[in-house]
């Protein structure tokens, strides 16, 4: 993978520098997550249109169904023709399964395989078919170009996961995602060995699923943009094909507005009700104190627990303002006749009220933060958007527990950021080994305010395959050079399996400028990200119906070029920085600061473009400071005290977003900038 | 869309030259095909997310779908959030449908809609769901940005076909079309008013149709590469919710190898016989004295013409070496006994017998021009591979027929070949009215040696529009300038509708590289072209196992880069350029000379560049050569002969195909060189 590395670089340059050769050796293949153990060999296994696949011991349909997918993606990798039924000659890859797995897979089954690569043959083997499909995707994984062909490398892994639970919440409720968009991202997360889809399928912006039982759930909570049952059942069929399981969250009480359009009775406050449009926590709250919800909420878990054969079931539980049940003077007289303190112990009541139906239906509660109280049953599986320290305590507590602390991907930061949040770092780290066994991983949550079945791909990846990896690899696979120089291979090999997260950004943009293929306006979108955390919103108003079509919703969530573009200028600061690496950062700089005058003709011609006007100055701006700084350090003069001062105020407001973006380089430039006041 | 068009050659020119600004004028929208009447107004009709469609008149579940696909079109080309059922404020599209189509399509049916746009509203009217499906494409293809955002121009369209038949024929038999590839270019041709998918569903190479009568057809003749009968009723209501007819083929009694596989007794040899794995025209025939042979197609056809709705059944019937015939005594005998004086009449007499059984399962036969006989039925329909003068000879006997000679786009030719390519030109301008009714139009054909599902895409568009707009504009609408620009913005549009042509490139150069984006190689790719015609079999040996993943299969059949440079070095020699011409074609040249040394290194690593050093490296000279001889044209200096005689050998020598890749900015150099011996 060597060559992939380099490349990587050289073609980041293409942006405007030449190559910094970073990441792993030439030997380490660019796996991701990274197996538990791995030995390297000498010599590689050709991959010609000889090459065949042999499934031997025990053999299912979803076995042969893995080998033609596994077929097409080798095929993908390579374009080497290779039909499915070749007999002749000895089989190049065998794939020994010992046992069926679970009918419906269960956490915990035995997910480990056995990886062995020659010069002459290649033998995968694994105790059930879960083993069988991860080992498969390492062995495409594996596949590199080479001076002899198209081949994998000699060696022998064993791989199995750290935790059990890795998931990946795709909220559908705020926007809605059609099947196609779950299958592709259900493509993805097999090829990163995650092994659990968490279908976020209500909100107060819409009821995504179809009841049969209560039809006004979808007809009046949906505006037409629903799942069928039947869409449904292909979907889990799907993922299980991918040894994936398909956990289903109906959020209550709360976040419950879109029920209320077609069912008013439920809620806390007279109705009626509309599917709300805007972002944010709102009021309405399912009605804790009359049987008839519960009526409502057994029917409907009943016909919700058939659907989905997991014996998990999310109810949500989280953001309860508890305003419309303050208001109402039935429930207050509630909770002074069942001496419950406050709405928290209402919540718990409601919660531990749900908790017996969905127990009913045989199936586990799971639930956010909120639904863990002293008396919460050891069985209710807690996940975690507080963090580390609740998630310690529901250990502590008896439960069990996930992390999604951590790995919110729709708060735009760096898959660094996300990759070293560890379910067991801060306080899970003090857990006693009993308790840390409660801790069963973790889940990416991509919250849709922000994206649509366009974009929702280049939220959640490549960034997500670095979460995978925390969830799967021993806890001491660290090393974030090492992780970004994967995530770029594996990104790149991503594409095969059907996320547009690459393509979707270049198709944006030429939609906004108007363009086949507009250079200048990649440049500036190279370097610029969306706000972190919550703050877009304080930017900008934006409610369901506005247009995400703008740069911010093009560009990826980290700008690979700034982040390249920093660690070099880290270098120079440290006066570390080879000529080469000098020669770098000029280089950019130059590309930036002139590529302005190559952009403004453009911007003004469209509605979507004309925002960017003072970005693209800024950027500039911004590059011609830098390239002043590099100038003076480069020379050892000392810098001038006015134009610091001067420098400093115009970084200080490129720092600000502007057209809800940041400049991905003005930190960068601000280091340059500090590092002349100190020669 | 001026300003896709201006950003068209701007974006070319990143490719290394400034931009050169030809095309349309800002007035005219760039549709394709050209409707026949378009009267333009003043104003726009803006697009936002109050848009909503109202479906007025007659209505079935097909206009419906249509709508939501053309609101998610729309998505696609705008990025605002259409949501289907908002029913507030009055709509801005009214689609008026005044009754229903025939319920299976028929060839002939009134196609026409009338489109009217002012600055508030839209109104598309059409007598039946056909003309409302190409309507709603119209009006997508009208979609553009301006500084007020998203709209549509004022205008009135009047449209409507020249010709019934407008078909894409593609081959599954010699390399299988899995259905999502089927799907997407029914799609695609959707979008250009294409109404008849020919299936190509039988070759020597396979079998691809499931047969439940007689089901080793595809058992022992597909490599299990086939489509279900289910699969095939799915794509057949695809299509037909798509306004598209399909019309299958079984091409007999030759091109038949794959069927003898399982049903050897069907051949005029003994077997046993199996799938074909190379190229070309084979020896197997079916025997077509024995009545087996019929009972076995009474059968065959009988099932196949129930599952096919469409009343056109296609029997194929070309390319007979008789070579078997000739070989069997009894076969020899029966000619004598019947006296058939010839193989021709043999085939001939096979051919009515397929006819009369084709007859009795009420479809109308078709036919390759082999089959057309002066005792020819006169409903038989001739589609001509021999070219306009067959194709009018089968038209003065009395017999419908459709064009494909100048649409085979398998052979590498430009969209211009293309497009001049006329039903009624050549023989068939001579006809009389009545004759000329009988040609019903044309069907491009993607014949499958040298495509996958990988790259057939970039085979089939966007040179298919071209054929798409030959078809249905008016026969004066010939201007290959207003055509190729057109034609760029539509290849971009339809990316929205599936096809990978612009996007299979460059993953596969990022494949052949191993880098994201291989800019080195991309500037290589884009002046070279595949061999035209059958002259890549003659390079270089393929078979049915070769892979297709070299840089001949990733770029498209035409370029448009050397396209466009071809046309400012003519400017040059006839002394017209432009000094901004001149420095474009200078910097181009620039360019590629300098691409080697870049390109060089990267080239060794992997088994499928290494063929390209020679190819870069000739690029490289032969850029070298053009800037030399554009110095002496601007310094008025006299070419050195000696050096004149040393630069036309290299010259001789490049236009020569090397690793299977013609270098197309040769012919341009060799232009510019014999300009400087005019000095």
């Amino acid at each position: 993978m060597r060559k992939m590395m380099f490349s990587f670089f050289l073609s980041l340059a293409m942006i405007g520098a030449a190559p910094v050769i970073v990441g792993q050796s030439p030997d380490s293949p660019a796996l991701m997550p990274l197996p538990a153990h791995i030995t390297r060999a000498d010599g590689q296994l050709l991959i010609d249109s000889n090459f065949h696949v042999d499934l031997q011991g025990y053999t299912e349909p979803r076995l042969v169904a893995a080998k033609t997918r596994f077929l097409h993606l080798l095929f993908s990798e390579t374009g080497i023709p290779l039909v499915e039924n070749t007999t002749s000659g000895s089989p190049i890859l065998i794939v020994q399964t010992a046992a069926a797995s679970d009918p419906v897979q269960q956490l915990g089954e035995d997910e480990s395989y056995h990886l062995e690569i020659t010069g002459s043959q290649a033998k995968l083997s694994a105790s059930n078919p879960l083993g069988t499909l991860h080992g498969l995707q390492t062995f495409l994984q594996l596949v590199r170009e080479t001076p002899q062909g198209f081949s994998v490398p000699a060696l022998t892994i064993d791989d199995q996961p750290r935790f059990p639970w890795r998931g990946l919440m795709i909220d559908t409720g705020r926007h809605f995602m059609p099947v196609d968009v779950v299958e592709r991202n259900l493509n993805a997360m097999e090829a990163v060995k995650l092994n659990v889809l968490h279908w976020h399928l209500s909100e107060d912006q819409g009821f995504r699923i179809e009841s049969k039982q209560f039809p006004l759930l979808q007809e009046k909570g949906s505006n037409g943009l629903y799942y069928t049952q039947q869409q449904v059942r292909e979907v889990i069929e799907y993922a299980r094909e991918r040894g994936i399981r398909v956990v289903p969250e109906f959020d209550v009480p709360c976040h419950t507005t879109a029920w209320f359009a077609g069912y008013p009775d439920l809620a806390s406050a007279p109705g009626p009700f509309k599917i709300e449009t805007h972002w944010g926590v709102f009021d309405p709250a399912m009605d804790p104190t009359r049987e008839s919800t519960y009526q409502f909420l057994d029917r409907f878990i009943g016909e919700m627990a058939a659907l989905f054969p997991d014996v998990y079931f999310h109810i949500g539980g989280d953001e309860c303002d508890g305003k419309e049940w303050d208001a109402n003077p039935r429930i207050q007289a509630f909770l002074h006749a069942h001496n419950l303190k406050d709405n928290a112990a209402l919540q718990s009541y409601f919660t531990a009220r749900v908790q017996k139906l969905v127990a009913a239906h045989h199936k586990i509660m799971e639930g956010w933060d909120e639904v863990l109280q002293p008396d919460t049953p050891k069985d209710v599986l807690i996940q975690s958007w507080r963090g580390p320290t609740a998630l310690a305590a529901a250990a502590r507590q008896g439960n069990r527990g996930l992390l999604s602390t951590g790995y919110y991907i729709d708060l735009n930061q760096s898959a660094e950021q996300h990759y070293l949040a560890d379910p067991l770092g801060g306080e899970g780290a003090s857990l006693t080994a009993d308790q840390k066994a409660r801790i069963l991983g973790g889940e990416a949550a991509m919250w849709s305010e922000f994206v649509t079945p366009e974009n929702v791909d280049s939220r959640i990846w490549p960034r997500t395959a670095a979460i995978a990896e925390r969830l799967w690899s021993p806890q001491d696979v660290r090393d974030v050079n090492s992780m970004y120089a994967r995530l770029a291979v594996v990104s790149q090999k991503l594409q095969y399996y059907g996320p547009n997260h690459l393509s979707s950004t270049d198709l944006m943009l030429e939609r906004m400028s108007g363009e086949p293929a507009p250079k200048a306006l990649k440049v500036l979108a190279a370097v610029v990200q969306p706000p972190e955390g919550y703050k877009r919103e304080e930017l900008r108003q934006y409610d369901s119906t506005t247009p995400l079509n703008r740069l911010v919703d093009a560009v990826p969530p980290e700008s690979d070029v700034a982040r390249i573009f920093a660690g070099l200028v880290k270098q120079i600061v440290s006066g570390k920085a080879s000529p080469l690496q000098l020669q770098q950062v000029h280089d950019w700089l130059v590309l930036w600061r002139d590529n302005d005058a190559k952009l403004q003709p453009l911007l003004k011609d469209s509605d979507v473009t004309a925002e960017l006007v003072p970005v693209s100055s800024t950027l500039a701006q911004v590059a011609a400071i830098g390239l002043d700084a590099l100038d003076d350090l480069q020379s050892n003069r000392p810098a001038d005290p006015g134009k610091l001062q001067k420098e400093k105020q115009v970084l200080a407001t490129a720092e600000e977003p502007q057209a809800v973006l940041r400049d991905m380089i003005v930190p960068s430039v601000s280091l340059l900038v500090g590092a002349t006041e100190k020669h």
